[in-house]
């Protein structure tokens, strides 16, 4: 039997559901797992949140000082989030040669190569499961499930408060800003909900879990990037109707062109496994070389799933003696050329408010067949749809939904047709098989 | 840079998509793991296989003595699959002290502390991802993604050839013999189709992932086990006008009360995530204590997804100076005294052929009131429906659905309706949530 100390710093909630986490499993784990985990140390400003979660008060440090130097701390979990002072108690354990466990996934995106760097220095190991996707064991997957495969695409629902959001306007036909509002009443979503509705937090995960993937640092700059706020409840609702549901995705592919990476709103088709994961669930879909299509579906959020992760990290750094630096490997092993594709092919789907009159849609069509884009469908769909509501009398709403083409010419197409003084362009959202 | 030579036992379906993959992705490895794993040498009666796949004649061993007596094969990879030939070149390998990495459930499941305790005396390694859900890396996770949580369910869709069945069953509306006469041409079913479609094949694959999930050996004995042959296309048909799909589940919980382990055709909401598993697709779904719902998704079958979960526990064995028993774990730690409930709580549906006359209704209701049993629903469906065909006029067909009741009861409340001489039970089928 192996007996480990820990040190938990930030006690928010994730830090707390650790916390509590590992008090209550601790018999469990000694018997499972072989190893005896025991809370050495806690440090957090707020000490009623810490009298709330009964930590003991022998156990509450000063300083981070006091944790590093006390040798029988040896993994310390990082929860507190956010830069400046996780970055620095982080770099303060590692260079004392303690394993970090942590759920920073803004530091890990931004400073991954640098901890890591120290780390192995250090001889002590960086985890960091708990950063993406909750307590879907996702890297762990990437790491040591699905390696012996060239990983070709991942497409994710990574951020549970958009998620909840766009769940909800495609099944009670909501608006944004009411659902929204909801939402943060709720506690699924922030007072700022930038990170999340911004596509920020999709796009922290898909820059750490696609460098995973390709084997190769994909930094967050090289991401497209686009939120939800300006999805429109018709378009959901038009969609369903085509047989597509709309989702933040996150995608990632790795062709022979080169690396592909974007968040954006994507419609896929409503049969998708991806389509039915719904409300604050998370889930990737990944396709490797050998292996075909494979899925992890679970909780990406909330205090006791993330935990889930953390603690498992915590067993894992515990009880094997090998380290697996998984972003060194990238750096060092890894093709330095990588090429990037901003000018990426996607299907789209684009709504136009125009006139109702003759020879419109002959014009439309016009501009697409100049622009070298073909069409799979072109529909007055609240024409076919009497429950969908006209506001315009003069006007009409048309759904166009196009074969695949490259952003280039799209933005083309879009300009042009804005240019004809017919109506105009009011969504475009692209569109994923 | 660490140098692996491996050797392939049995170059059928999983044992040459192994190869292939080896021989195709060497380079990859070796850049993206720091390993270079080379094929040894392989052992196959049939040679003309090997020429087809392109062996090299200086590959080909004559006997299990050669490969284990080979300084430079390192590890052996077992594919030929049964007990036999199987494990006695297993038992040869671990003594030999040579790690093995095996795709094979019915050995694993019948003798895994056997094996496990030769490896462990002779410090080499036993994998054996490939041996449940093909490529989906269900043990990796259980191992060292979820190991934080007590599992407490896991419900998983296990055989790809009953599930490719029951959803031809229910898309087609075609009967089980034409299906699975379909499955056997295009080699989705052996023609001996016991072990697959008697449920066998999902025995196993439970056995083995309830032990990890539980931390306590689950024989394959202890499995109530009922197979889909004698599943009737109209129950699927009944049971999707009531919201419900058909499927073969393996279904493990862990209670206060005791372990509840049981393969049958199960009636699940068709809104669950499992529902929606299709064809040869697999996917097991669990709940554990911290983390809440999970899913892994994807190929449970076929020569590359085998192939994949094979090589990924090649290179975690190559890559790991560790070895984490999972099955000695459980002897030397887990409860002795675990307690199986074969008496299991669930939800029945039942389809009945009654008189149709005035009364009938009353008195089979009294029966279940009597046994104590709640009924959710009573429904003379075909009448509901006019697209179900009455075949005796003078019959007419009833579909209940109890609340969850026991299994001693409702076997109970079944023979005394057989009973009452106004018609019979035709489907037992039990639901889960």
């Amino acid at each position: 039997m192996k007996k480990v100390g820990v040190a938990i710093l930030g006690l928010g909630v994730v830090g707390g559901g650790t916390y509590q986490t590992l008090v209550e499993h601790r018999e469990f784990y000694l018997k499972t797992q072989n190893v005896d985990i025991n809370v050495e140390a806690v440090l957090d400003k707020a000490l009623d949140r810490l009298m709330q979660l009964g930590v003991p008060e022998e156990k509450i440090a000063k300083s981070i000082d006091e944790i590093v130097t006390n040798p029988n701390v040896n993994i310390v979990i990082e929860t507190i989030g956010g830069i400046g002072v996780a970055k620095a108690f982080v770099t303060a354990a590692l260079s004392a040669g303690k394993t970090v466990v942590t759920s920073n996934k803004e530091m890990i995106c931004k400073y991954s190569h640098e901890l890591e760097k120290l780390a192995k220095k250090n001889r002590c190991g960086l985890y960091y499961e708990a950063s993406c996707v909750g307590g879907v064991p996702i890297i762990r997957t990437l790491l040591d499930g699905v390696q012996a495969n060239r990983i070709q695409s991942m497409m994710g629902i990574v951020n549970g408060t958009t998620n909840y959001i766009l769940t909800k306007m495609a099944y009670e036909g909501a608006d944004y800003a009411e659902v929204l509002k909801e939402a943060q009443k709720l506690g699924y979503a922030e007072a700022n909900p930038t990170a999340d509705v911004d596509g920020y937090d999709s796009m922290y995960k898909l820059s750490i879990l696609s460098s995973m993937a390709f084997h190769t640092k994909i930094p967050y700059t090289k991401i497209f990037r686009e939120g939800i706020s300006a999805v429109n409840g018709k378009d959901i609702a038009y969609g369903k109707e085509l047989g597509y549901t709309l989702k933040l995705l996150a995608i990632g592919k790795n062709t022979d062109k080169g690396v592909e990476v974007r968040v954006h709103p994507t419609f896929i088709p409503t049969s998708h496994p991806l389509a039915s994961v719904n409300d604050s669930f998370n889930a990737v879909y990944m396709v490797g070389d050998a292996l075909g299509d494979v899925m992890l579906y679970g909780r990406g959020a909330g205090a006791l799933p993330t935990a889930s992760a953390v603690v498992s990290d915590v067993i894992y750094a515990a009880t094997h003696s090998d380290i697996k630096y998984s972003t060194f490997k990238n750096t060092e092993n890894a093709d330095k050329s990588v090429k990037f594709i901003s000018d990426f092919s996607s299907a789209y789907y684009l709504r136009l408010s125009v006139d109702d009159t003759a020879g419109v849609l002959a014009k439309i069509s016009g501009v697409f067949g100049k622009c070298g884009i073909s069409l799979i469908e072109v529909s007055q769909i609240a024409h076919k749809n009497k429950t969908f509501r006209v506001e315009d009398p003069n006007r009409v709403p048309l759904v166009i939904v196009t074969h695949k083409t490259t952003e280039n010419r799209i933005n083309n197409a879009v300009a042009r047709i804005n240019a004809l003084g017919i109506g105009e362009v009011r969504s475009l959202i692209r569109v994923e098989q």
